[in-house]
């Protein structure tokens, strides 16, 4: 996608450098505005038919459909930004319903004086994110919201994917005794955004392990392994998503802090900064429960990929003792590992 | 629904009067809205799994798939709210498309000290608004954003439906000779908008014309009408919407002055403020082109609908004349209604 990076803005930046509220009031800038940036850089045969929505054909089967908005704050960080993290946040949703994404909406809200160049670049990054992803953006709208009343752009997107037939992946699909593995080292994400936020200069920077998951998933899938419960550990992190997995099955979660893996970096961050790595959020690592039989073989199919080189089982599944998640430490004490109960980390996504 | 009007909010208001950044942070407090306000309100089999996205199955045929922010202010207004709207609006683009609306997602993003009454209220019109037009709200997101980062609340909708077999609606299937069909009176959705917003206490107030039109829409394809081309009149109004699709046909749409109803107070209220009806915008009125000899029959069927008591023939569609949209005015002389190039009113959906 170099071509992409290297193309200039379609709309002149010179005749407006910043967005204004007639880019959103339904008129000739407005059109410009999607015709030639939006439409013009996402281009497919479905978006280029100018409808008021999408029409495509199916096959038949079991659709998935996920959504999801974005605030996040700062817009650019290390290893992302808004756009590719909005392509990205619900591929990932997708994904975690067993489902081949194939097709998402972007509804941008924008706030009056936003940087045209700036929203050139979110829109180059939602078109690179999605050719990676082997997604189509076939719909979409913009709206554009007085200064003051926004924070440069929220994106939303929502996506349609095909589920294969025959699975069934869901916490209540969850059993005593499955295996559960983490698809790499946690907690890069947040600190990524917390680092550029709090203007932080780490050592070694902090890269976001932003990511689409769907390849990975798809690689489970096609190895015919049984798989019964994924999640993307996004807002509230590891610990969170254990926990609402553990509390809609009605069993405990029993992980092993030694294998959690966390990088030098993230940890020194985290310690910096008054975080837990548990409750870091991720934009690019997910859980995956499946019978131990297949744990390993789901770690090796993981490690193939570019992202999810520190695959690795951490615990497993078993009867309901109390609590949802419970942590063996690196003391060998076992621990309450509970949800977090307010914000830890504002607009991480 | 007036069990749901009288429903008391599932969470207890006097412990969070107002909405706080925990409520979007991953935790028990975001949960806790989600699954009582939220997912209890608008319960059904897919929302009630939740999972990252729902999961439904689909005997095949081809799919429409939609997408409306909703930056409406304010929130509140004679005719509706932007709970209603935000689920009209996608309804009615798929309608647009000839598809039978079947499931929406809601991506809502509140701004931190949003009063949590208020809320209550969108969410429930939502849930009734949904129940109207016969659409499922099947997954969801909530984001909270700092306070001045925001404006009370957004609410995106994506939305999939079932296009029946065999349908072409789409600007390319406008033909020379086709009649031009108006569903009611126009003007009334920003005239309600903008009389609030300004606080002008009309003589007789009006009411936006807030619609599904899926029921019409579902009502003209039951008899088997040969539509070529819907399109609603929300942003830019009855002008910009004739303008689009005469663009992208490549052919002039003709209408007659005379035949586009507005109302008295509508009209009072333009003159007033300084608005032209015919780019005003509307959220429950849209145009039909279809061959002359359907023309009556259509007129027909949407008169017997609530919504369509105001149906008419407006103009016909002619070869390309050099503009998209010629107006013969009241007086008897022909003018061009161009698009609007900027904005007219701002944030009315």
């Amino acid at each position: 996608m170099t071509e992409l990076n290297d193309m200039a803005c379609p709309i002149p930046i010179s005749d407006y450098p910043k967005v204004t509220m007639a880019h959103g009031g339904g008129g000739r800038l407005m059109n410009q505005l999607i015709d030639r940036m939006i439409i013009g850089t996402f281009s497919n045969s479905f978006l280029d038919r100018r409808h008021d929505g999408a029409v495509m054909e199916l096959d038949g089967g079991t659709l998935a459909f996920a959504t999801d908005s974005h605030v996040v704050t700062p817009l650019f960080f290390p290893g992302g930004d808004i756009g590719s993290l909005s392509v990205y946040g619900t591929v990932n949703d997708l994904a975690m319903c067993g489902a081949r994404p194939l097709w998402l909406s972007a509804g941008l809200i924008i706030e009056e004086g936003f940087s045209m160049e700036d929203l050139w670049r979110v829109i180059r990054s939602m078109a690179e994110a999605a050719a990676r992803a082997g997604v189509q953006i076939v719909t979409g709208d913009t709206k554009v919201v007085d200064r003051g009343k926004g924070d440069g752009i929220f994106i939303n997107t929502s996506g349609v994917g095909i589920v294969p037939e025959g699975l069934s992946i869901h916490p209540s699909s969850l059993r005593d005794g499955d295996a559960v593995i983490l698809s790499g080292d946690i907690g890069r994400h947040g600190m990524a955004i917390m680092a550029a936020r709090e203007g932080i200069g780490l050592e070694i920077p902090v890269n976001s392990d932003l990511a689409p998951l769907s390849g990975m998933v798809s690689g489970l899938l096609r190895e015919g392994l049984d798989i019964h419960c994924m999640r993307d550990l996004t807002r509230g992190g590891l610990a969170s998503g254990l926990n609402e997995i553990a509390d809609q099955a009605g069993l405990t979660v029993f992980i092993d802090e030694a294998s959690i893996p966390v990088t030098e970096q993230v940890a020194g961050a985290c310690e910096l900064l008054g975080f837990d790595p548990l409750y870091v959020p991720n934009e690019g690592r997910f859980v995956t429960f499946l019978p131990q039989e297949h744990a390993d073989r789901a770690v090796e199919i993981l490690k193939n990929h570019d992202d999810g080189k520190g695959a690795c089982r951490i615990g497993s599944v078993g009867p309901r003792t109390g609590s949802g998640v419970i942590m063996r430490s690196l003391i060998g004490s076992d621990r309450i590992v509970d949800m977090i109960s307010g914000e830890q980390l504002p607009r991480i996504c």
